[in-house]
């Protein structure tokens, strides 16, 4: 945790906060903060800055807070992932959060086994804990979107030709394609599919709404490593 | 998996192999393999190809192997990390074997806890089976050497010199430095620091052995995600 990121529930105050959960035995086992100590924080969806403690005991800690920095700026990226399995999906959402996607929309695919959309880690508080372990790993306050697309084809068809427009479409793919770009200023549009790829009717279909294949060599990545290699590569 | 490796003890004849561990369970549970069925193998230090299931019962698989393949080229690449906590050690294991990083250079350094040189994670054995998994993964039949140097003044001293010479030297940390190149072609030594990075006395060590300090920008990640950025964006 290098960011201890707070929630509008923790205010009692414009500058004052009372943490009790997980982050208060963080700060005390892990930083073991005392009185007077300082600590970066960051404001949920809001700005960043350092929190001063004030008191801290077993069952709580109160801090003053002063927000005056803004977060880091996010990639200019749309990632569209099909759906990981759900011990992949976990580190994925905390990988994403710590690069700075802003926007995630996780799709179907003919590979993806239809058992990984009844995991409990696709409940938006379960998102929601794995975002922000991302975001307090890399020093970040605002919360990726998460965009779930059970249907591949409606997708694919009605919506993600409004989400490319005036964006460079692409699509990770294996295959005698070009390799995929560097060091882009220009906003992107990604697709990443499941392990085994994408099936040869899916690659049609999204390129029709705009994304074309683009491959990172020979080797097979992991999703999450695959995820970090292009996004590493993009921008 | 995407290619069964072979084990030397694997060989009845040059071109026959009798599997019974865990490979043969992922032959019948996941690829659900028949006599007759064709799979991609690989012998570990040697080429790739093609294996054909010759015989299949509950104990035992034989297979009659074809390797006519190289495996895919290696980064020209020598990793310097700074040895990451036992659970994250494993999963970088994997991430370089799959992303084709043919030296890694384990070393201490004043961030890393004393505890994580005792973890059995970095007995051969358990090094061998993650760099193992890695190479399923990606792809490729080469095992990573893993150099092991606890103590960080001597080997960066003595033995860093002769690896950094005719190579691009970088470290990777956060700061105001240059941003990490892309695409290169040369050869490079590449250091990576621990949670909480270097200090400033091992960077200015690493520099008098040839390492000029590079950043990736303002996010700070975990060292897995951070080994796959940097290598994906040098090379």
């Amino acid at each position: 945790m290098n960011l201890l990121l707070l929630e509008e529930a923790d205010f009692i105050a414009a500058d004052r906060v009372i943490l009790r959960d997980r982050r208060l035995t963080h700060m005390q086992e892990v930083h073991r903060c005392e009185v007077g100590d300082s600590m970066r924080v960051g404001r949920i969806g809001g700005l960043m800055g350092a929190a001063e403690v004030l008191r801290l005991d077993a069952a709580e800690a109160e801090l003053r807070v002063t927000l005056d920095q803004q977060p880091p700026s996010k990639l200019p990226l749309t990632l569209v992932l099909a759906l990981p399995r759900p011990k992949m999906l976990r580190r994925v959402f905390q990988t994403v959060a710590a690069m700075g996607v802003p926007r995630v929309v996780l799709v179907n695919s003919y590979r993806v086994e239809k058992s990984f959309w009844q995991t409990p880690f696709l409940e938006p508080e379960a998102i929601r804990e794995q975002l922000i372990l991302g975001l307090e790993q890399a020093r970040d306050s605002v919360l990726p979107e998460i965009v779930i697309e059970k249907r591949f084809k409606p997708f694919v068809e009605d919506r993600l030709p409004a989400i490319t427009e005036g964006t460079l479409g692409l699509v990770g793919h294996p295959g005698n394609y070009p390799p995929c770009p560097r060091g882009l200023d220009e906003p992107v549009t990604l697709a990443i599919g499941p392990e085994g790829g994408w099936i040869p009717y899916e690659i049609d279909l999204l390129g029709k709404s705009g994304l074309q294949p683009v491959q990172l060599g020979e080797r097979i990545l992991r999703v999450e490593t695959a995820v970090t290699a292009l996004l590493a590569r993009l921008f």
